[in-house]
This record gives structure tokens, C-alpha cells and sequence, in this order.
């Protein structure tokens, strides 16, 4: 008999999900699957570890119904793990506002507390809240485990988590949060193997999300994004950065309303409102468009300019480390990114770099520079286990 | 018989102007004043250029009409200048947007195209206007000249002068252009004397407003004011630089309406709304409030966090010069910003500091560091007698 983990993490478009071993220290994955609700042929498909399907499944155009499709994956893994269980489900989080520091037990006026957290990330908690309301409704009785993108940021401290206005908007919560924490956690825990003597970090997690992370002895001290997952970097439609008083214009002179400001912002712009073609990065690379290759200038540009930041809050830099999808993959963009940070000492080894090991700097650069994949699935599996007490 | 400009630079509550003798090469300043019609009790003073007082007018509270004592200054400089005429009246003018790239002799056309920039810097522009238009009308035949705060900024290109929004939204306009050209220029002209070795350079305005320049071979390549003098440093009452996202959580979640925002943004923010004791920085460094500390901390950390952006456009710095209000006489705020800077190779001389010393890094700082006290009066009086010929 096992004990297991079902991790949840809800994106954009769709769920992905792995099951994991948690008998031992370390959670083990037995296998994944993505939960396509938003096609419009909503299908599972659950892979075990080395890619091989498990199970397929897709329901025809119009008969959408997400928890049926839920309930046989549930069936399905009840058949698979044979004997063993799923002791708890734990779910990926956006926002955890002031109140929570870590892993938290899901019940009603945990959920409530997160729902009302939904301004801060308008796209994506209500996401990350249905799948919890979804398995609850088939699995009443089940432990749910949320653990926070914003948690490992949760001890950021002013002058980093503070923005210039009336102080009464921060003690409404108006502050700083920083996101991708799961993501962040699971990169410092290597670290701490991989390149111990690091004390000033600047993790970049470069996906369709983006932000970077200035890890000091391991500790979040400054990030990138702020109070929503709007700021900071260029995106894949998120803009990032930008003059609030764009804002104002297009809400006074333009004659948008709120809603269309903040679809324009969240959904039509970075990468994909830059180059008109896509806002994935692997498009933009292989086009010969050149406002793709602008897009991708700009994407850099802005990755470099926050390291910049970052190192200020650090007072200089050890160790750069790439990861999420563009920054495991893309070695191109890395390339780009560290010839923008000559200045600071980093020097990359092109060729290790082109070939994606996991040390990229080159003999003699000041700075180490690292690729390390994340995952975000392993940190939550963890967290149930040590919340489920596996760990005593 | 003397040829003379009048310079006029309309700030948030006075109007500031200066006589300049522009017969010679270099503008001379023959005496100075401040039209002040914000105070209850509107008045005037000129000095000479020791501060001696020519001449002190004030109406009694009620009695309001600035074009009245508009009218008193030019008949007391009618007087004061005997045979001597004013050439031209020339104007700070806060926003020429993409059409005027330097300094522009002033007529209906050009009045009304500025006036079409209004929301583009809503707070500024209109002030500045109104100076133009009171003196049209007292002075219908007078030469006025606008000089433009964006100008210095006019080449900046992508990826600095770009947002990352759809294209659409650019080709309307919205893009980076910079502020503060005018006191960056006539810093850079110095700067061609002073350090005519440094080819990598930040300038510090800082002031009631405050931006940053950065500045390849005398050439503005990037800034940290964006589209508006909202963005970046933290300033008097601006927020400066702020995630997108707490605009709209203002608007959709706290109900307030886009000009309350606005208000907030523009007038209520800065070191004033995070001290909650006052937009000066004096009042600040003489607190014994520890809001008080904490705004100014939270305005030499983000100095410092904007230097870096700069410096990685620059790649590198040989320079960092400290100009404006703030800039020129507070040591103490200029300390905190170079121990924030130690990481770039900043080392001040704590005493040359102290004694406001035009060069104040110390020995073996491999970045120079200087005070330059900035004339944007000056500036405008340059292209005054450019404009007219008078070089030629």
C-alpha cells in the first residue's frame, strides 16, 4: 500500500497534475497528466514518467462536462494505485495575500479568505480555486493542501515591498508580494546542493509567466513581480513594467474601460503585442519577422535591465540561474541575456550553453551561471507530505 | 542697447523666470523673480543675481488677477532694460511628444498641437501653456519660443523607448520619452568641460521631480520617466514606478474613478504619501519620524535600483552626477545613495560630500562622482538666442 500526493496546477488553458509517492523522504512522481478544458474537444491524457500514455480521453465539441472528465481520472487512478491512496491533493496557488505564510489545509473560510484575494490576481486565482472546488465536489472527504505562489516572498520587507503611495493603501495590503514562489523554492533547495557558496542569487524564471527572484543566503529579499503577477518583466501577453500613466491615457483619452485596460494588459500585450505573431517564445525564434526579433530584444532587454535591479538589492551577484520553459530551453534568449550583463561579469560558455548543461559560464566569469529545470509539482508534493505529518 | 530673452519655467504652484543679456556668446542672467499666483495672496519678487530685491509686489488675498501683475513685470523690466529690448520670451515647455524635437518658435499651429499633448502630461502641460498664452496676450507681438523637456530624449530607440503593449498603441504615441531634457542638457554641456573622458554616464535630477538620465557620449539613451512624469523615481507627491495592477484594483475593487487615481498618483503619493508628514525632502531629513526615514529610504533604494537599469543600457559607468534641488544640496540623501552603489565601485569622499564639492568620489572610486548645479533657464536662453540668429 502507498501513500500518494495528487498535485494540482492550474495554468491558463488547462491543468496539469501528477501523482506522487510520498512513503519516502523524497516525493516520487509515478505519473502526470494535463486536464484540457478550454479546447474545444476537452480531453485528459495521463503519461507515466518516460512519456508513455496511461490513458487517453476526449469528449466530442459540446459535450463539455470538466468534472466528468475529473471523476475518470479519479476512477482511473483509484484503479491504478491499486491498494495504495491519494492522502491528499495539494494545489497550486497564486496568491496567499498577507495571511498566508506556507501550506495551508483547505476548508470553507480557508477558501473564502482566497476568494477574496481574487482582485489581486484576476486571472489567475479563480483557476486555481475551481479545481479545488471541482475535486471537492467528487471527493468530499479528501485532504486539500494549498501551497502559495507568494509564500516564499512572504518575509520581503520595505524598502522592496513597498510602492510610494499613502500609507493607508498598505496596511489595506497595497504592497509588493512577489509571485512563482513554488517555482523560486524548488530552485533554492538545489541550490543548496548544486552551488553552496552562493550568497547573492538572481534566479530568472522565464516562461509565460516571468519573474526573477534575488535570493540572498537562499531567502527571497526582492522580486520582480508586485502586488498582481502584471509587473515586472515582459510576458507572453503581459506587459509588465510600464508608466501608470499609460493607464490614466487610455482609461481618459482612449476611452477604454477598466476591463479592457486590464484585458489589453494581461491578454494582448508582451511578447504577443509586441511582434503581432505570438506569444510563445519558440515562435518568435523561428520566425524571420522582424518585429519578432524585436519582441525578443525588448523581452531581453527588460530581463537584463530587472537583473540590474535585482543585483542592486543583493550589492552584487554570484549566481545567475535559468529555468522555467524559456529558461531551461531557449538557449538563445540566455545567450542574449548574459551578452546584455557583460558589465556585471558574467561570461557565458556558448557552447555549453547551445548544448544545455547545467553549469553555462565560461572559465573566469565572475558570475556562475546555472541552468536548472524547476518544478513546482515536487515543491507541493512536499509540502503535503510535511503538512500530512509524513515527515515525523 | 542690450538684446534679452526672458525665460519663463512654470512649475506645480509658481512661475520662475529670469532676464538674460544674450548679446554675448553665453546668456548672462541679469536678474531673476518668482511669480507666485497659487498663495492666497498672489505676488512677485525680482532679484539681481546676488539676491538682492529689485522688486516686491503682492496683492492682498481677493485682489487675484495674474495677468495684472504679469503686466507689472514687463513694464518694470521696460524700465530696468532703458533701450534694451526683450529679443524673446522663451518657455519650458514640459511635453513635445513625437512632432518637436528641439526648440520651436511658438504660434497657433504649434500652440494648438501642444495643447493636443495635454494628457500626456496633465499636471505640467497646461501650466506651462498658460504662461505662453498670458503673454501673448499682453505682448501680442513678442517672439516666444517653446523649449521642450522631451527634446534631450528625442532619439532614444527601442527596446528603451518601447513598451510592451500591441504595436497599434505605439504608432499612436504611447512610448517613452523622457523628462528633465532641458536641466540634462545644459548638465552634458558642462560635462563637456568637466569629465570629457566619461563616455558612460547617469545624471541624477533630483528635485520635487526626479528622473535619471543615462547618458552615452552626451547622447540621452535612456531614462527612467516614461510617458508621462509619473513613472519611475520616486518624487515629492508621484509614485513613480508601480505595478499596473494596483491601478486597476484601485478602479475595480476600491470604486474610485480614474481622475481620483489620477489625483492619487500624481499629488498625494511620493515621499509626501509615505511619510504623511511632507513632499520636501528638507522636512524628511530634519524628521525625527521613522515614516520619515522610511520614505527617504524607499527614495535612495530606488535611486539606486533605477541607477542599475541605467547602467546596464550604459553597459558599464565611468560617471554618476548628481544635479537638481535635492541633488545639489542634499549630501546626506547623496551618502545613502552611493552606499547603495559600493556593488558599481562607488566610493565617496564622506568630507567633500559633506562640504558640497563639485567632485566628491574618493580616491580610487572607480566611478567619478560630481555635483553639478543645472540651469534650465539657461538652457532655454541658449536656444532663445539660437533661434533668433543671434549666434549667427
Amino acid at each position: 500500500m502507498s501513500n500518494n500526493a495528487l498535485v494540482f496546477n492550474a495554468g491558463s488553458s488547462s491543468v496539469k497534475f501528477g501523482l506522487f509517492d510520498i512513503e519516502q523522504a523524497e516525493p516520487k512522481m509515478k505519473c502526470k497528466g494535463v486536464l484540457d478544458e478550454q479546447e474545444r474537444a476537452p480531453r485528459v491524457v495521463v503519461t507515466d514518467t518516460s512519456g508513455k500514455a496511461l490513458l487517453e480521453k476526449s469528449r466530442p465539441a459540446g459535450e463539455t462536462n470538466g468534472d466528468s472528465l475529473l471523476a475518470e481520472i479519479f476512477a482511473w487512478i483509484d484503479g491504478y494505485l491499486g491498494s495504495g491512496k491519494i492522502a491528499a491533493v495539494g494545489h497550486r496557488i497564486v496568491h496567499g495575500g498577507r495571511e498566508f505564510s506556507g501550506p495551508t489545509v483547505l476548508n470553507e473560510q480557508v477558501l473564502a479568505s482566497l476568494d477574496a484575494l481574487t482582485p489581486l490576481a484576476p486571472l489567475h486565482q479563480p483557476r486555481c480555486l475551481a479545481a479545488v472546488r471541482a475535486v471537492q465536489s467528487l471527493q468530499p472527504g479528501l485532504t486539500q493542501i494549498a501551497c502559495f505562489d507568494t509564500a516564499f516572498h512572504h518575509d520581503l520587507t520595505p524598502p522592496a515591498s513597498r510602492f510610494a503611495i499613502p500609507r493607508r493603501f498598505e496596511e489595506q495590503g497595497i504592497r509588493r508580494y512577489g509571485f512563482h514562489g513554488l517555482s523560486f523554492e524548488y530552485v533554492a533547495d538545489r541550490l543548496a546542493t548544486l552551488a553552496p557558496m552562493q550568497t547573492r542569487t538572481v534566479i530568472a524564471h522565464l516562461g509565460n509567466g516571468a519573474s526573477l527572484c534575488a535570493l540572498h543566503k537562499g531567502k527571497s529579499v526582492d522580486t520582480t513581480m508586485g502586488f498582481t503577477p502584471l509587473d515586472g518583466l515582459v510576458m507572453g501577453t503581459r506587459c509588465g513594467e510600464i508608466d501608470p500613466g499609460v493607464l490614466l491615457y487610455l482609461l481618459q483619452e482612449q476611452k477604454m474601460s477598466v476591463d479592457e485596460v486590464q484585458h489589453l494588459l494581461y491578454e494582448r500585450s508582451g511578447l504577443l503585442g509586441v511582434s503581432g505573431i505570438s506569444a510563445d517564445m519558440r515562435a518568435l525564434l523561428t520566425s524571420h519577422d522582424a518585429a519578432a526579433r524585436e519582441a525578443i530584444d525588448l523581452f531581453t532587454f527588460r530581463v537584463a535591465a530587472e537583473v540590474a535591479v535585482m543585483v542592486n538589492t543583493l550589492a552584487g551577484l554570484d549566481g545567475l540561474i535559468f529555468t522555467g520553459g524559456i529558461g531551461q530551453h531557449a538557449a538563445e534568449i540566455r545567450q542574449q541575456i548574459c551578452d546584455r550583463l557583460t558589465w556585471l561579469g558574467v561570461r557565458l560558455d556558448a557552447e555549453a550553453n547551445a548544448r544545455g548543461e547545467q553549469r553555462i559560464a565560461a572559465d573566469g566569469s565572475a558570475v556562475d551561471v546555472l541552468v536548472v529545470p524547476t518544478s513546482e509539482e515536487i515543491t507541493i508534493a512536499r509540502h503535503c507530505r510535511r503538512l500530512l505529518g509524513a515527515d515525523s
